[in-house]
């Protein structure tokens, strides 16, 4: 692991929600492990047991967080089962997540990881249905104390991957592999894609949004457009309103560069 | 009090939302005499006024932190009447709420605790609708800065208790005590009632979910099942569903182990 | 700037609601460059491009954190467009906003303040959709770490101000400037207005709600009242319910004491 900052930083992407203990009890235990560990959210509102969707914050997380980030993400729904529990090394980051396809997006978009599977046990015998609290948090505070990950873990070839399209770098082909709080649908059309073409029009669900745009004020308020989002991807947003509803979008759309 | 780390964890369970600036403005007000407090907020989405979920929350709180904790917790529909304020001691940790039953489920599963009635009192007028920051959280920010409690409140017998079913540690009937974020909801019976009985089925609104499963997936997709859950109490799920939804569950609901 | 603490708090406002990475990724931004600071989310649902109710959220931001904070706000619907963006200088804090009005109530509230034209710009070339990322957090990162104002900005005479009904010191007519979480409506009126009167009655879409209460608990539940809320401003409630829904307030709607 590279030197890092005096304080580790530790991220919680979940499906737990805000209205139960749930993440805080997580918290809990990685502070048992490394008292002075910096918390930061990323989002427990992943709808339930929804991984590929945790799968896209999770790695927003990787690509904005610094080296030496440890990044604990828990959307579980085989939790108690012999699912594999991970740490992976990936951008000089830590992550730790069940081995369910999680880690999906951020191993496709940032090659050279490394996976290994969790090894150690707590010595009182845990909670089936909450590994997050009783085996990953305690892991993700021993690894953010300082822990060598061979203490914890052992390699393994490849973490389990789910079917995604992969972020096209040449394609004109491709689809919405995420919807926002905003009801903007990103794409899996990269910026290099669009760029490399002499490009007219974009298309979704047979309507035609016009050129590429620069800013959401290119077009009058509720008109559609798209526009290169913040993840270097094809982003289709209506002006001050949802995409997602005005359209009637869903991951998964195709989406056409002309 | 117990020895603590050098930085003392203060939580927040409160019924504020997460859309306005109040969560934030009792952080301020606890950072005003504690500026090196470690904040975890446990949840602000208790429903409004609803004093018995939010001692569920604050409750899983206790149970997860460790001594030395400061919990701050603030249901308050009786904010700016005389209702006493409270700081009890529960675990060597230490929690600052309203005397209107949100301390019930701490105080019932967490036998030995102290309670006292606040005293202290701020210089200036307080708000009558807002004692979360000018009252508890001043209290709060000085107990965690290491303030004594009696230098801020005064011995009281016993705090006021909702009348809730307690725990059963041996009983064959019991009730829903709460529905989570997934949908799944905890009941009063422990994980020693169902383990000293020659338990056969679970039974929750005429349905029957057959013997204790051990996973969420020791039953197919969308299925109801009955498990120990992350609280040690019998839980009743749906495989990837909400039991909540899919049984028509509420707290208070006869649940019955044959 | 004044003297502070030993860590700078820095706050975030945003549309950028809980289910994305959006509020992390402009945290690990403001960590870049800040390491050490104390970050506190002040609400992150705003609803998308409200402006003006993300102005209210930072003026109570403002008015309950201490000298020296840094507080970050982003409702930004024109980003990526040439508006300007602003740190401003009120009550010896910083604030760190699109120019588009969300200064608006910190500005009226509190008089005297400095605003400033940022002019620094990343190196790397910036999303056009996530200044708050790319533009906003590195300043408040940079500020927070001790930067002067004048190496990022320059002076500018007024920030763009939206128009709303000023707090009222004496009028006897208002309206509904904020409705919060619990339905509580917020109104322009202050306490000094309705203390300077021989008030006798506060009417709301023809409804009289009585003279001024104390607390919600000095009417029956389910009953609408007015009291001081906590911001000093009056407040239209119903005791134990949603004064929005029961009495179909919005934003707008006028008050009258009498």
């Amino acid at each position: 692991m590279p030197k890092h900052s005096s304080k580790r930083i530790v991220t919680f992407t979940s499906d737990f929600g805000l209205s139960d203990a749930y993440a805080a009890l997580m918290k809990a235990a990685v502070l048992r492990y490394c008292e002075d560990a910096l918390l930061i959210d990323i989002t427990h509102q992943v709808p339930p047991q929804d991984v590929l969707c945790g799968s896209i914050s999770l790695e927003r997380a990787v690509d904005g967080f610094p080296a030496g980030t440890v990044h604990l993400a828990v959307v579980d729904p085989g939790v108690g089962t012999n699912r594999r529990m991970l740490v992976c090394e990936l951008r000089d980051q830590i992550i730790i997540c069940p081995d369910n396809g999680l880690i999906t997006w951020s191993w496709r978009r940032h090659p050279g990881g490394y996976a290994h599977e969790i090894f150690w046990w707590p010595a009182t015998v845990p909670s089936n249905t909450f590994h997050g609290r009783d085996v990953f948090a305690p892991v993700a505070g021993m690894l953010a104390a300082g822990a060598k990950i061979s203490a914890l873990a052992r390699p393994i070839a490849e973490p389990l991957l789910l079917e995604v399209a992969p972020i096209s770098e040449s394609e004109r082909i491709g689809q919405i592999i995420h919807l926002d709080h905003y009801g903007n649908a990103t794409t899996n059309i990269s910026y290099d894609a669009v760029q490399s073409r002499n490009l007219k029009s974009i298309r979704i669900r047979r309507r035609q949004l016009g050129s590429l745009r620069k800013t959401y004020c290119d077009v009058p308020p509720g008109e559609p457009l798209a526009l290169i989002g913040s993840s270097g991807l094809l982003e289709i947003a209506v002006r001050d309103g949802s995409a997602a509803k005005a359209l009637r979008l869903k991951v998964g759309d195709e989406v056409i560069v002309q």
